[in-house]
């Protein structure tokens, strides 16, 4: 039962308490509900793929804790190879699901995070929380359970500090402490991706704190479907080719095994037992924690888009067959799509080498490198669709074609199919344009440019960890200047 | 009635006959239906601003042919300053419309082609096609009409001219010639904008043809509603939040005063009254049709595009204050935003400045610079949609926000629009967000890539007019070379 | 005599006073001293374009203030057609002379700024500084002098202003104001082009003062043999080809009819005479004055950057059909490098039909388009670099051949000469090599960056002048928003 | 004896037979000879810091054919570590030398190469290279010399293999076999770095040849002095400030400790002993031989162009303060300095830790990441070159200043020292603006464009190891397409 297969998974998700709302209505199964479907789809290709052959070694490994067989999303990173690992399966994942399958890395690096802040605070407070989360990461390990990460708070006004807001919920807070260790917390958490697919929630700080902020200072896991969470789906830019897919040959929805879900979770007054609580006021510890999440975040992220670039590259390359143009035409914005994708890859892949251990035992990714890896991450996927939709043409650059309702309308559809064909008939060149378009301008576009934080707030760490004061100095050195040059005072 | 009002206007679409589908239905009332309406409306505006004191100057423009004051749209570039009046007006619509009002400058600017074509075909074949168009001009100067241009046929296979298709349709072509000069015409143009919003079509080669493709070298001017034409409308990324809207005050649909059309227009058999056609056979001038069209065009479309970033970089720096943040942060991005705007812009101006008169009065711009500007259009608007995204954070970037029918829930309605808020209220900044998502990536991003041709043209264009044998020769004399240095024979 | 010939301009030259320096020496003869000859004939490659046919159109024009014909270096720009003269003879001499001719073209807008602002002043403090140029103006167009612009101070303390220098003398400023209206003046101004070829000196403040610094508040034109006036060259890339350049075949200097001086000018206590001074103290106008200079500057420095653009896609060219290759394997940098030559041409068009005029009838050009411009001059240039090394090949990069005097060695030069031989003989192909070199990291490197003023000045003035208000109230508009979105108070 | 000292290398180098040239001269000694001593100044650094308890883990290693410790430039890359220890080394050592010490890491990967190939030949056809690389290899630790890489041919006409050529010696070729094993080559190497500090040459084929060309097929290590080979120096940027540093002071060079030079090497009937032929006549191994050199090169040459952009970030930012300005005014840009510097080095970690290991022991990069690399090495240098430029402003961008000789001129030296002076004095400020002169447009400029082969040759290999077929069977599985979509049949 560690290892569930796709059926065991989807049955896990509709034995849960409906609380997902979309459009103002309940939805009462995740798995067959229009809107979270196709995200239930693409984390259930992740169950299955666990039981292929050729995909077994790079989605499961052994359990460090128990020695059994688990899904690599439910491990520790604890070397350089663990974090490649994660690397290649987010590459793959997305090549097979054609999108973003949020409900499983944000909610894993956080509970690798975690796994290092509470060894960090216990080591210094003498506190058990690391023990908690192992505990309950070997029982979630044996459940195979999906855990979506939720981080980002609501924030209220970007330029104060969470005690400074005037309504203290704008970031999620410890509103009781009980005897028993448990907790009641009340906020949102908001964006999250995934959570329709989830079977629990890994929450953690959004920030790094201090000490008035020690009641935002709070980590825990907990079921998606715990009493006091309701959730409410975010609008996407084609609910009703999602809503209204007319029969499972309609194109108009290209990909039916994948799609992202982003939620607003309101957590009003929930309560959260001891065992499940990571961190309750140690603010001192939310700035590593944070630094713990982001390092193989922005790493591995750089994987997954290029995995998404992959995926671009091919379908501007059957566009272009399809238009009846050899894809040599195109070899020049080829090559630089396969070079930005191999550049977010690789950087991911050199963040994880030149990392280091944590006292922990978990792998700590070199900061400088994954924050290099985000600002690629939130420019180069761009410039790739472009070229997608530069090579595919017109019709797929806005997916300019009529509906598939159309495409078969009994009075015209015939003539559409017929001027639709190009060196390939009407209704494939269709299909891969629709592909071009829900992958560059649809349904498919992640949110890889603020997705695990904004490129400014990944730059404000590059100028950290770039030391531009050795760089100084090797250049004082070279120049041969004696006299110091010191920094000028601050110009009033 | 040379100027209407809005209402006449809609007033004149709504007595058409109906023949424009989407989803399988026919729209009986373009103004009212909500795939078409915004569209309409996006046009209207255009009829608003030439009665309006500030706008006037732009819009209108005295006619050569009656010295009536008549649309600009409806006018002929004689001189750079009516190049520049067409770029400003451009510009200044965009901002107005937030959006395309393709029904217009395509139409005006295939018309423009077709004045010089028809001067030239009859000055050398001695036809009277010049006349007609004369003739036909000023009645529409009179009626006021708004008219799409119809170039792009759906092509087939792209390595093969019209007549060696598999299907000759793949092309428009003339199936019949009829003894009083009128012509029966078959094939599709496709893609067109602003369809539903026109009164008429202005149809003409989408390519230069050879003397084989005689029969495909057709163009004329016919009413949108004409027999035998049909209409469907190309599927959107946001289809339900037109029709869906559920009130005026929805906002998933920000932006009421201006939308995209894309229609597929099928010719079956339809009849072009004589003194209708302006090219029936003459493949020669098609070349140069082409290139009339291309360099005015090409040239105006960067002050749409300025006009396009004008309005993301408002929307981005609202957003940024919504979330509490000055917008001077982002002097960066906001300069690079306006930079971008102003390159596609002052481009179009050096292209018109530096063009040449042609024998029939018109204006021809100069066609290495307006194909660099297609260049940059191709480009520059795509950064600029990165950046406002940027600026804008991740509620903006991928439109990450409930429905309004969540936000107006009953049950968590409130919660949403506390949590929502920031610098200004919840409503507030969702509004400003939905714009950015509108604009970046929903239903308000216009083709630019491929719109009036793709970029690949273009360069091909740059390449025919950039003059390389002179720059060799410059260098070739600076470098004070006595021997010739001649071009290798090709590797085989 | 009105139009010198070169020989008339080069004896203008040999009779002033030896006051230029390089390497601890006088130079006596600056038309034939290996540090300052090839400046020289660059700029004496003007005087030759006037009295060609194929250039007088551009090379001259006609006195507003005599009727009589002058180079147009000595005209006033009074409308955009100026303008674009003045761009199409930048681009024109650029290619004729392969490099910088900075003795005309810096003077000659310093001259124009002055008129207005001379015109300013007068009208506003009822000085007579205006008809004082005009007089200097008329007797300057009749003796055809070639005059450098003097603006950049040393500055010192980049943060403090003129008057708050530990130093006064870091900007020229006035010590002595004598009765008769003649001034002693003190200080540098430094980094100035062609200073050597010229035979005055036009001076202005390189900045925009406030009260305090009404002493640096200082403008005038001077010979530039004036008593008091010291110049020290500075050194270069490649001194030694210049200097050692061992015969008229030495192709390791490739270009003989052009150069780049750049001079430090020491001002010991110089008198200037009344009737030369424009600007004495009237601190109000330096704003403006700079403003005046930058426009037209900042425009048709993008054609200068095109001629520069234009030799090296030529060089470029050539050295791939030397190296046996046919352009066409390179037509994408090809065509890159003309978009951009394109773009910073274009975009000074555009400046110049964009402006208004002055009252004093000069002709202003838009200061959005031309400080975007300036930013694109800024960084397409050295991308055109990238694009020529990168199509000529390792030999060209760096220039990485063997010297000349090598080359023609009696024991190895023979197998020197084979070994670099390909499509081409050995030497043609050094020849072009060096150009390239010569071009991209060689003497012929202009300083496009910071001439004229830092891209980061031009940013500044690019969000001053784009409006970032209006396009927020487009934004504000389009949305439908009714409240309103302050600018937050700024973060403590 | 294994880990010689500076002084102990110098004297290697001056018990050679001269038979380096520049400028028509033989150098006698090329440890003091101004166009030759700072090229062995750098390379010196790098023998002391063997010695440097700092960075002696970087600089040696174990010999895996000894056990004894030698020099890493003399170690075989047996495993990712070896690689990112290259990296490591070679960012170091630009960040020592502020330039390229050529003459060690095009040697050490050639000799690297041909350890596999030459495996790799003894594998199929029974030869022992292998063994006599083996047992050369050892020799050449034990005297811990210093080896340039000699690869790249003159080639002649670029379209014809070497057999086509008019002239065979185009390419360096066997001109004759000796019965004991030993060749007589014929031809050149040339553009080859640190020759003049070398003590031993590692020449192989700079292609991939077919059958004819067996007799071009030929690899072997050879003394810099053997009989029959001459050198001459390419002329540089600025010779005479080399030539000329007219005192230890003189800032014009402001680099001493580092140098680059570039050779052509003729070997005019060079007789090779056969314990040193590593290759002669097996065509069949220069492709994999190529690609050998290749997969290492291209990676670690990303750490080579991180370290000369870590100096330049550090001089920008010096010269910042030395103008009175905090570096944070330039934040934005020292950032993508970084992120450039940091992609180049992340990228060439990537390509090691993804290889493989080749069955001789070698290990073997990437081939898909290191090409990748070395498209950006052909980019992102040039672009933080630019930077450097932008930030230092106008008197470091093309070292506009004065020559030291006059900046100690008795008249007037002590002026330009107090005018160049601002927030530091004048000797300072013009110091650190010849460093960045010398390190953006002067002789610290390396090669990074087409050194190692140009970046078009690399994106031929993106293109083939980007599996474009695997790209398009995803996109074709996503959209759940049917039919094939075959590659179209070439447009004649």
């Amino acid at each position: 039962m560690a290892l569930k297969t796709p059926e065991e998974y989807k049955e896990s998700l509709r034995a849960m308490r409906p609380n997902v709302h979309k459009f103002g209505q309940l939805i009462e199964d995740v798995t067959s509900h229009p809107s979270t479907r196709y995200t239930v789809e693409g984390h259930a290709r992740i169950f299955q793929a666990q039981h292929e052959e050729e995909h077994r070694e790079i989605y499961t490994t052994t359990s460090h804790l128990t020695g059994e067989p688990i899904s690599r999303y439910l491990s520790i990173f604890r070397s350089p190879e663990d974090m490649l690992a994660n690397s290649r399966m987010k590459r793959r994942t997305f090549q097979l699901t054609g999108t973003c399958t949020g409900g499983r890395c944000a909610g894993w690096t956080a509970m690798n995070a975690l796994y290092a802040t509470t060894w960090d605070i216990d080591d210094a407070e003498g506190t058990d929380y690391h023990q908690r989360l192992l505990e309950w990461l070997k029982d979630a390990q044996s459940r195979d359970i999906t855990m979506a990460g939720a981080l980002t708070d609501p924030k209220g006004d970007r330029t104060k500090a969470p005690h400074q807001q005037a309504d203290p919920d704008m970031n999620l807070r410890i509103v009781d402490r009980h005897e028993d260790g448990s907790l009641t917390v009340r906020g949102a958490k908001v964006m999250i991706c995934g959570v329709a697919a989830a079977n629990e929630l890994v929450v953690m700080p959004g920030s790094a704190y201090g000490e008035a902020d020690a009641d935002w200072s709070v980590a825990f896991a907990i079921p998606r479907d715990a009493e006091g969470i309701t959730i409410v789906e975010a609008r996407h830019p084609s609910d009703d080719r999602e809503a209204g897919c007319s029969c499972d040959d309609d194109f108009d929805l290209p990909v039916k095994g994948g799609g992202i879900t982003q939620a607003y979770i309101l957590f009003n007054d929930v309560h959260v037992p001891a065992e499940r609580v990571f961190m309750a006021g140690e603010w001192k510890y939310t700035r590593n924690n944070i630094m713990y999440f982001i390092g193989p975040y922005r790493a591995a992220i750089g994987a997954c888009v290029a995995g998404q670039g992959d995926v671009m590259r091919g379908a501007a390359a059957l566009m272009a067959r399809a238009n009846g143009l050899d894809e040599k035409v195109f070899t020049d914005k080829l090559n630089q799509m396969a070079i930005n994708n191999e550049t977010t890859y690789g950087m991911g892949i050199a963040s994880a080498v030149m990392g280091k251990p944590h006292p922990s035992g978990a792998w700590l990714c070199d900061p400088l490198l994954s924050n290099v890896n985000k600002v690629h991450v939130a420019r180069l996927p761009y410039e790739t669709k472009v070229l997608a939709q530069d090579i595919a043409g017109g019709v797929a650059e806005t997916g300019c074609m009529p509906s598939y309702v159309d495409f078969t309308d009994e009075e015209y559809g015939e003539l559409l199919q017929k001027y639709l064909g190009a060196a390939v008939d009407g209704e494939t060149r269709a299909r891969i344009a629709r592909l071009v378009e829900w992958l560059t301008i649809g349904a498919g576009v992640p949110g890889c440019m603020h997705g695990g934080g904004s490129p400014d707030g990944a730059k404000m760490f590059v100028r950290m960890f770039s030391d531009l004061d050795g760089h100084m100095d090797l250049a004082h050195d070279l120049a041969g200047l004696e006299e110091d040059v010191p920094r000028p005072e601050r110009k009033k």
